[in-house]
């Protein structure tokens, strides 16, 4: 069985959880020389549709991206309610939380994944797109992010 | 100060703590369809020369590799000694370690970002260059893991 069951294998984003998203992006920036990204807010539940294990949550994060080759790197500070960030911070405090990809046809993945014991955490909704993330961790070591762009 | 310091910003590998390399690789070749990669150990202290927080250590890792675009997924399951891999473990369990950027001039790298409050942590030899594991979890939330090739 090789081949690609989410379509493509190509790791678009890391993501980290960090307590101060300010302080760690301008780490970022000055240790590796990397431009001082905007620093912005995720969409309110209304917009975003956030559930989390199934649940309407109005957790948001601030998020940094700072771009390096193929791959993003994503530093997310969570807010307010509970969400697979918070869950992070308060379990492992600053510290590596997901690898995404880029998919098609996110409804499919997610459901082959549960099938496959990767269970979804957590979705939402942004602007030209959608993404979910699935507890890897017991299975792979990680949370997976799934992005489908429109 | 927007001049990658370490020579170049690709991440070229993101390394995943695991207690059982050998289900945790099977999970990885079936859930996302890859090919099941040859599981490798490090070699033994005496050739890789391995030092954790300026010591000798015996310490070695499982490691297999899953191909993945631009970047390689590394998981790793601590044997032996002390090492950065067994506070991992320890300390979070299965779980996202590190991410590696290939550069050259190791010395030089390692000393800088010491100077900028990433420490050392561990390093070693492999068959045609070396690795240094730096402490960045305080100022940028993950390890970072340096790759020169000779």
């Amino acid at each position: 069985m090789t081949e690609p069951t989410l379509g493509d294998t190509k790791v678009t984003q890391v993501g980290i959880i960090v307590r101060d998203i300010e302080s760690k992006a301008r780490a970022w920036s000055e240790i590796l020389g990397l431009p001082m990204p905007e620093i912005i807010i995720t969409d309110p539940v209304d917009k975003a549709q956030t559930e989390y294990n199934g649940k309407s949550t109005t957790a948001r994060a601030k998020l940094a991206f700072f771009h390096m080759g193929q791959l993003e790197v994503e530093l997310i500070e969570p807010m307010d309610g509970p969400s697979t960030w918070k869950d992070q911070l308060d379990g492992h405090g600053d510290s590596l939380h997901h690898i995404a990809f880029e998919i098609k046809g996110i409804q499919e993945k997610i459901a082959f994944l549960d099938s496959k014991g990767v269970p979804l955490v957590q979705r939402g909704e942004y602007t030209g797109g959608r993404y979910a993330y699935l507890d890897g961790v017991s299975q792979l070591g990680t949370v997976l992010e799934l992005l489908e762009n429109d």
